[in-house]
């Protein structure tokens, strides 16, 4: 693709914080933003020139967005694939592309693709019935993790099953909807790489970061990580066989288990610019919202050596009641999404505390 | 002042780039941005929630802005006192103050302001009429300054009075308006002192810049300036005198000259923030811009420590026609104002490039 001159139009479907820091990113770039979602004054809109406030499948409000966009990326997973593609169909340049988005938003497609890449995962069984689950229990051992295949997040639609006993009750918490069992894995740290690759190919990743999670949401994130230089080496190599087996064009995020032995597995592909991804916007000249931009567009991807070590803490829920405090701290950064309604474990802000 | 609570309102007079990094900054630390200014799809107006195209003196919309936000400030320092006085008949919370603004929009108020703060500038007087300016190049020599009292800016309304052949031509062209002259000041620097003042009196000043200014525009700073301790301290304490003579909340730059001897002389009051504190963007966690977002809402202000030594070089007029280049440095990122029309010596972006 040519690169888009300063001044092009960027669509971004999905309008929460993940956009307002790719919208941002794109303005300091030059281009001008519209958002698309569901919400009016969303994190998204209050920093973009326009916003089209619609459902994902409106094709009269997609239909107006692809017109005025020189390129239409997502900060959302779950936007729909066919939504994608009807862009597409109207002659719309898309990045990531559906394929990916398609991919990504089925786990077993998900971690059927990492394989065949010859990058490992923990062993799964595809689940779409209580005999399935059963047999898979039987193969699997317990515990084990029953997951919707599509849709959960932050650790929802998820449950573990941690005797023969809890099969039926885990199948039924389900809703009968289609799931997967995976096997436990017995990680001693969870990383992610964040990369992007460009239209002509090229391929730039993050260092690592690692990341605790609390309650199924991500907590905090330290990078760059201090892990062997064999492990940085592997999931970077898992990184770029994921961004070249989906031909990604944009940023994406490799969440890894590091097993005992030093072994790494894909745990899950998030196609789009992550929270693990956040500490980049004070180590990084090129943050990650900034990169994936870059990508989209067509210019050349940015600097991503690091300028320090950087703590990254999530401000969820009432956290963020807590700026006073957190506002006055020095050697840190705080980041606010503008949302009016601090329910539990709603992602807030977060901040970045710079290390070393 | 109370604290403004995250989800406030900020209002921004003035549109341009600089509205626009403030914008930015503002949404980052969770506060809504309506700007204000002449222009539709102005740079600012680009990436805030709202924006209100009218004439400064446009009353009915300055009361519309009055009642939607919780505190007002600017961008742009000829903005008219007089709009900033009614805000506040309003009951509308205005920072800086009008009185800021008065002293500052006015050069021989200016002077005569920071000489009663026990600040040097170089020797200087109005000027009225021919037989004014006459009489003072007799006093003050040549070569020597003639300006506008008002409304000049990057060498625009002044012109050097090299030998008394010069003085009734030099009169004419400034067409009559009350005018300044001023004494050449033989500086061997150009430095710039970008500070912070808050509502309850708390001053910071971030570390100088050296300015290169080329053709009456700032061309480079490069900060932190090497320059002696001992000038630093002046620097540092010329910018506290001038942010406590004028009550100031919000940051504002002196520029200031450096003689041979060491003194330090003040050349300028911005009250705003500053071109020269563009590299703190890269170079610090609390950039100008936050800094003076923090300062208006009455929060506490942030870490100005230099992070490294950062070169900004603006890009004026066709350089930005160099994006393809300068989008692919390393160890710099490219700030670029969404402006459309690249006309000589205008302001199209920056770049901040790290030097250590």
């Amino acid at each position: 693709m040519q690169a888009l001159q300063l001044g092009a139009t960027i669509g971004i479907l999905g309008d929460g914080q993940l956009g307002r820091m790719l919208s941002q990113a794109a303005s300091r770039l030059g281009f001008k933003v519209v958002t698309f979602g569901p919400d009016a004054e969303s994190p998204a809109a209050q920093v973009s020139l326009a916003s089209k406030v619609a459902a994902y499948t409106d094709e009269a409000v997609l239909a107006r967005l692809a017109e005025r966009c020189d390129v239409i990326t997502f900060e959302f997973e779950n936007v729909p694939a066919s939504s994608l593609d009807y862009l597409v169909g109207l002659g719309a340049t898309v990045a990531p592309s559906s394929k990916a988005l398609r991919i990504t938003q089925d786990r077993v497609f998900e971690k059927s693709f990492a394989r065949e890449q010859g990058v490992g995962t923990v062993d799964f069984r595809a689940i779409d019935s209580l005999d399935d689950l059963k047999a898979a229990v039987a193969e699997l051992g317990v515990p084990s993790l029953l997951k919707t295949r599509r849709e959960g997040y932050d650790g929802k639609g998820q449950v573990w099953i941690k005797s023969t006993d809890d099969i039926a009750e885990a199948f039924n918490s389900l809703n009968g909807r289609p799931s997967i069992l995976e096997a436990k894995a017995d990680f001693t740290r969870e990383i992610s790489v964040v990369a992007a690759r460009g239209w002509d190919g090229t391929v730039s990743t993050f260092p690592i970061g690692e990341n605790h999670h609390v309650g199924g949401i991500l907590s905090t994130t330290l990078a760059p990580a201090q892990i062997a230089a064999e492990t940085v080496a592997r999931a970077h190599d898992i990184a770029r066989k994921v961004l070249e087996g989906l031909d990604y064009v944009g940023v994406l995020a490799v969440e890894l288990f590091v097993l005992p032995g030093g072994d790494v597995l894909l745990n899950e592909i998030a196609p789009r610019v992550h929270n693990s991804g956040h500490w980049t916007q004070d180590g990084c000249l090129c943050d990650q919202f900034e990169q994936h931009i870059r990508a989209v567009v067509g210019w050349p991807l940015g600097d991503t050596t690091a300028r320090c070590t950087v703590e990254m803490t999530n401000l969820l829920g009432a956290d963020i009641l807590d700026w006073p405090r957190l506002s006055a701290e020095a050697r840190a950064r705080l980041y606010v999404y503008g949302k009016d309604d601090p329910r539990p474990g709603r992602k807030m802000g977060h901040i970045n505390r710079i290390k070393s």
